[in-house]
């Protein structure tokens, strides 16, 4: 299924996919730029809130995963940014998400205090959550975040678990970095 | 390491990379084009052989890869195409070959008697093999193939492993097409 997104951005994302040359999915990614500008849009930053509990969009109160009866409850995928919910939607995920709000990034200032960490602890002592799906990007600052939050809860009793990286679905191996190509290789698995 | 190419590999990539424009890497996906065309080049067909081991290409006899005696002999990485070998070596990867020569596609009449499996099933049969490494590529075709080879070898004594199929080295998650955010989630592994 596809989030829904608070009304407010659908409005607006329906707006600017209407404009021409503009399909869903970019007319998604502008909504998401918007969404960032600071002034003249104080309305749709009136409505559009994060979730108390993982951080994703939401009109006030709970968002529509975490208010969803038929979602997994014991497992969380932490991702760096509320705008990744949606392609996560689209695998077939079913359990709950946390959103850090960024990653891990010293040579811009942001530190563990800066992302929803201390948020993910508590989620992770009150909630019956049984794995943790570290989802960052796969890039020096993505990694260094899964590590340095796979070291922070390695003796709690969730499991944590990472997403793979590799060669792209529909790719062809003789086109990979070698980057890519030696996580393909030591990622793999036993058939 | 670089896999050293036969000899008039080098120099016919060594002339294609002084064209301008034209990088080390383009220059040997030009050479492996130049390769594949029929006439006015018997010259370099006589001198590039196929290794009569694992298909690689050699100048005559075994290939470098299989020559050397620094070389795992218990791994066998099964590739589509000689040419992709080079970007493997430039993963650490310290293990043997097995090129295909292509992979199964039935609309294109390419079955498993096209294709260098029945030499596989003798290597399987004669050497000291303890994984067998499927890396073909995760598109249709490639998975197709790599099942069809999961199948087959399946009650042998070797560990048959698939390379990862995920999020690119570097790349955003956030950009990811769902098929690959799916796969990066199934193949997520325990930290």
């Amino acid at each position: 299924m596809d989030v829904k997104f608070p009304l407010a951005l659908e409005h607006l994302i329906a707006h600017l996919g209407r404009l021409p040359g503009v399909g869903r999915r970019t007319a998604q990614r502008m909504a998401f730029s918007i969404l960032g500008w600071k002034d003249d849009l104080a309305h749709l930053h009136e409505r559009v809130k994060a979730c108390p509990r993982c951080g994703n969009y939401t009109e006030g109160g709970e968002c529509v995963v975490c208010a969803s009866p038929r979602r997994d409850q014991h497992q969380i995928c932490v991702v760096e940014q509320a705008s990744q919910i949606a392609i996560f939607e689209q695998t077939g995920y079913n359990g709950l998400y946390h959103v850090l709000g960024g990653r891990l990034s010293p040579l811009s200032g942001i530190g563990p205090e800066e992302l929803r960490i201390k948020e993910l602890q508590e989620r992770l002592a009150s909630e019956d959550t049984a794995e943790l799906i570290l989802a960052t990007s796969p890039d020096v600052e993505g990694e260094a975040t899964a590590n340095y939050l796979a070291e922070l809860f390695r003796d709690g009793k969730v499991t944590i678990t990472r997403i793979a990286s590799g060669i792209p679905a529909g790719a062809d191996v003789g086109y990979a970095d070698a980057a890519t190509l030696s996580r393909a290789m030591g990622g793999r698995r036993i058939l």
